[in-house]
C-alpha cells in the first residue's frame, strides 16, 4: 500500500463516518420529516454507482466505502417508508 | 470512454446533485443550526483527500465531484461560522 492508497483508505474512513450519526440519530429518534426521500433515492443509486466504478477502478477505499454508504442510505429509505 | 467511465461520471453527477440543496437551502435561510461544525470539517477534509486519491488514480469523475463537494463544504463552513 503506497502514500496515496493510505490516503483513500483515510478518505473512505472519514466521509462514511460523517455519514453514520444521520443513520444512527433518525434511527434512534424515528424522526424522517427532514428527510427527502427522492434525495436518498438518487443517493443511494450515486453510491451503488460509485461501488461499481470501484470495482473497475480496482479501488478497495471506494469499494468499501461506498457499500457502507450504500447499505446506511437504503436503512434510512427503510425507515423513511416506515414512518412516513 | 468505456461503460464504467461512463456509469463513473453518473455516480459523480448524481451523488454531487443531491449535496447541493442543502448547500442551497442554508445559503438562502442562513439557518446553520442543525449543521454541525465539526462533522462538516471532518467531511471537508475527507472530500480533499478523495481528489487527491482521485488525481492518483487519474480519475477524472472523483476529481470533478470531489473538488465540487470540497467547495461546496467550505460555503457551509464558512456560513455556520458567519451566522452562529
Amino acid at each position: 500500500m503506497n502514500i496515496y492508497e493510505v490516503l483513500g483508505m483515510f478518505a473512505a474512513i472519514i466521509t462514511t463516518a460523517s455519514f453514520l450519526p444521520q443513520v444512527y440519530k433518525t434511527w434512534k429518534s424515528k424522526d424522517t420529516k427532514a428527510l427527502s426521500l427522492t434525495m436518498y433515492i438518487a443517493f443511494f443509486i450515486g453510491v451503488s454507482l460509485w461501488t461499481v466504478y470501484g470495482f473497475y477502478l480496482n479501488s478497495l477505499p471506494m469499494i468499501v466505502a461506498n457499500t457502507i454508504t450504500a447499505i446506511s442510505t437504503l436503512i434510512l429509505i427503510r425507515l423513511k417508508l416506515k414512518y412516513k
